[in-house]
């Protein structure tokens, strides 16, 4: 990249005139979703779920489903970390994950997991064919459970470098998610 | 994406297994790090400067600058989210980060920072020709300031497409990096 010169070079623009470029809750209705439905399965950390509702609002999904124990959004460490866009995310909460795959299945959408597997792909490889998908997101510590795992097309990871073996849950949502997004982007 | 299939389709792997595939401490000195030193100034949180040092893990950053008032990891918060990355990264505390972007520049680092300006790019702009690089990240909430910014050569930025202003810190932080390591193994 050029390094950028002259007067004006790098000023860090206002609250305001981002806001500018923004979408309200007024014209929500008019925003390009990504289709992606992505569900969360017992993530019991509110700062985690808060994270990624900020998220999943940042890349425009489609639907947030909350399965299992996962922290519900009317809790208030949530809703501060969501910064309201529990508003601008469609969300419902299923106990049962299942019953929510296999509707998605019917309708045509492929079933992902965001988890390390004997035969999980690079999630970068994600390609524009695979829209429409329902993306799974497990607990912290012990991932995406197998019966879920046994109802994915396929899994998706992060390759790793480093000494430990995982990111954290919603920093791996994003690492991901905005990937997705990019891809879909470029093709639409 | 093919849906995978047979019998051990999409089998999760124990903690065991993917330790297998893991560096470990001893081994750090062959790791391969990616030319990317990292500053934070004065990130508040000490869970967001925890999950930077967990992810810097995963990427292998060269080194982490804390700067400010940047909470240190020596907090137990820090520690707790880090995970034990604190010994895989290394780190150093310097109070003024004018003098480390400084001591880059002359060594022919680029400087950039993760900050929405009026001459920001998409963070997937960045090439194999921009490696080594300084990567300014700043305050939760008032980003990285204008001072810093003066000594960039340019500065990146997340295209978000909902009603909100901006994405976590440490999500932000992690979207980029796993770009940036993506790009660079894919050339390395």
């Amino acid at each position: 990249m050029d390094t950028v010169t002259g007067k004006n070079k790098n000023k860090k623009l206002s609250h305001a005139e981002i806001s500018q470029n923004r979408a309200n809750l007024e014209g929500l209705s008019e925003l390009k979703r990504m289709p992606v439905v992505v569900l969360l399965n017992s993530i019991r950390s509110a700062y985690n779920v808060g994270s990624v509702f900020r998220t999943s609002d940042g890349a425009m999904i489609e639907k947030l489903y909350l399965c299992g124990y996962t922290t519900s959004p009317e809790n208030k460490d949530v809703l501060k970390t969501a910064l309201g866009s529990d508003k601008s995310i469609p969300w419902e909460y299923v106990k049962e994950a299942e019953g929510v795959i296999s509707s998605y299945k019917d309708r045509g959408y492929k079933i992902v997991a965001l988890e390390l597997t004997d035969t999980s792909v690079p999630y970068y490889k994600i390609s524009s064919d695979d829209f429409p998908f329902l993306l799974i997101i497990g607990n912290e510590i012990t991932g995406v459970s197998q019966n879920l795992l046994d109802m994915c097309d396929f899994s998706i990871e992060i390759p790793q470098f480093g000494i430990k073996q995982s990111l954290n849950v919603a920093v791996a949502y994003g690492i991901a998610l905005f990937e997705f997004r990019k891809n879909w982007d470029l093709k639409n």
